[in-house]
């Protein structure tokens, strides 16, 4: 039997995995707030629902990419929610990046009515959307994964099972402090290269096959030094994951020094109105602080 | 003809780049303040000299492999160093990790003489310097370059000419930020994920080959959740050279805000006399701070 799936949420990321979806022979029913941006997928046959509720009464495992915690709360336990419309035995899978505390919450609220979940964030950006090759980092229980796997397989490449439910999450903010630390990690070394009148795409040269290499250095190294600083992944997005890192680390008492620091110097970014660039421009608050630039 | 090479230092790096070297073919003459140290280069053909001046005597390339910018400055510019006994014409080649001011007043110095000089940091560690693997990052003239690459080859593998005398240590110097960032950047990310309860070798699997993705993780990682904290590169060292990092940007007024908050956080790591674990023992502060440990 083909599972019928439900999908709310057509931003960038989730209007590309609703094409996978489809492109994979999956029944889709589709719900957003902006009603619009469901057109295409309607050409395309996939059915549009007036709400999240609808779009769970037509759908065996119901799909939600949104953008924070709160929104996930209302699409799945609001008024005219998920919850309302699923029956005993289907799946709702999170997809989006959320709170691992708020999951739970969720988790053990679909539980009452018999209805399994799966947290499954994403890493991968709109290109991985687009191409189906996103890594999706899963909690929940293990056979549920196994109903799932078919369609993760239509919209990723690397599909791990991390652990119980808001274990997909942590996964993905731990994934997370990586890239941000690993973004400071760069522009650091680059400024001080630059600063010290080096050719910063000889050093770069020098450095980046060795104990000093990173993905930041190899794949976003040389946007900077053509000064182009378009996304990737937004500087917006990636305060708003840091603030859900620093929401769970103040409940655990755990202090992570270098992602607060960075999260502060964000700031800087936002302030400036960059929060469309790409993340990488936390170079550019670091430029900024002693008057440098990188080229190359 | 064949070049003499002369090499002072014989420590962890200088002891088996020596054998490289005569390996390779050169006639060699060593020193080495603990004399006992050169034993073993002696018996398999090196002249041992009683003074950096009496290796340059016997040499037209020499090497120094010691620990600071005060030892250079001693074997080369002190009473008995090697300015005293180079001929015109002949080269000092700095591989040692020093500051790139004390190496511009170095060359400075030699030039009066006609003696020419490289600076020459490296990375790769001892296992670099003993297999002749060591990526070798130059600073000085591309011609006297070309004239030791010889010697370079036999010593390494990637060989770049980064820009003028300094430049070598600033590049050294612009990769020990990066190693040290990534290394904060893994232990955050790795301590968030085992305070939140993961499993943290399913995290590291869903995380090292995407944006996360660094050499630390790939190689320090699977180290730690052996809780194997043998160096590869000692806190120590890892220390000197964070020292030299902070100097330099101390005479540029370039804030290093990264790179001085790891900068502070290791001094715990000597503080608790972890002074000979491997750099990536960084892992332990953080630990410490909240009361978790990373296994895997």
């Amino acid at each position: 039997m083909t599972e019928r799936i439900g999908l709310v949420g057509l931003g960038i990321m989730g209007k590309p995995m609703g094409k996978n979806v489809l492109k994979a022979g999956f029944p889709l029913t589709v719900w957003n707030r902006t009603i619009s941006r469901a057109e295409e997928l309607k050409a395309l046959g996939a059915r549009v629902a007036s709400s999240p509720k609808e779009v769970a009464e037509h759908s065996d495992i119901i799909i939600t990419m949104v953008s924070d915690s709160p929104d996930v709360q209302q699409v799945v336990l609001g008024d005219d929610g998920v919850i309302h419309g699923a029956r005993a035995g289907s799946v709702l899978v999170d997809m989006s990046t959320i709170s691992p505390q708020v999951t739970r919450e969720i988790a053990n609220a679909l539980q009452e009515k018999q209805v399994a979940m799966l947290d499954a964030p994403v890493s991968g950006g709109e290109k991985g959307a687009v191409e189906g090759t996103l890594s999706i980092m899963v909690g929940g229980d293990a056979a549920v994964l196994e109903r799932v796997r078919p369609v993760f397989e239509a919209l990723g490449k690397r599909i791990v099972h991390v652990g119980v439910n808001g274990m997909g999450q942590v996964c993905k903010l731990a994934n997370q402090i990586a890239v941000v630390l690993n973004n400071l990690s760069m522009s650091e070394a680059l400024v001080f290269a630059a600063k010290s009148g080096a050719d910063v795409s000889k050093v770069l040269e020098a450095i980046q096959a060795g104990a000093a290499g990173s993905w930041a250095l190899n794949n976003y190294a040389p946007k900077i030094l053509r000064r182009d600083f378009s996304p990737g992944f937004l500087v917006s997005l990636q305060q708003k994951d840091l603030r859900l890192v620093m929401e769970a680390s103040r409940e655990m008492n755990l202090a992570l020094p270098g992602t607060a620091l960075t999260y502060e110097l964000q700031k800087s970014l936002q302030a400036h109105g960059l929060e469309r660039e790409g993340n990488f421009a936390l170079i550019k608050v670091l430029e900024q602080m002693t008057g440098v630039e990188v080229k190359g």
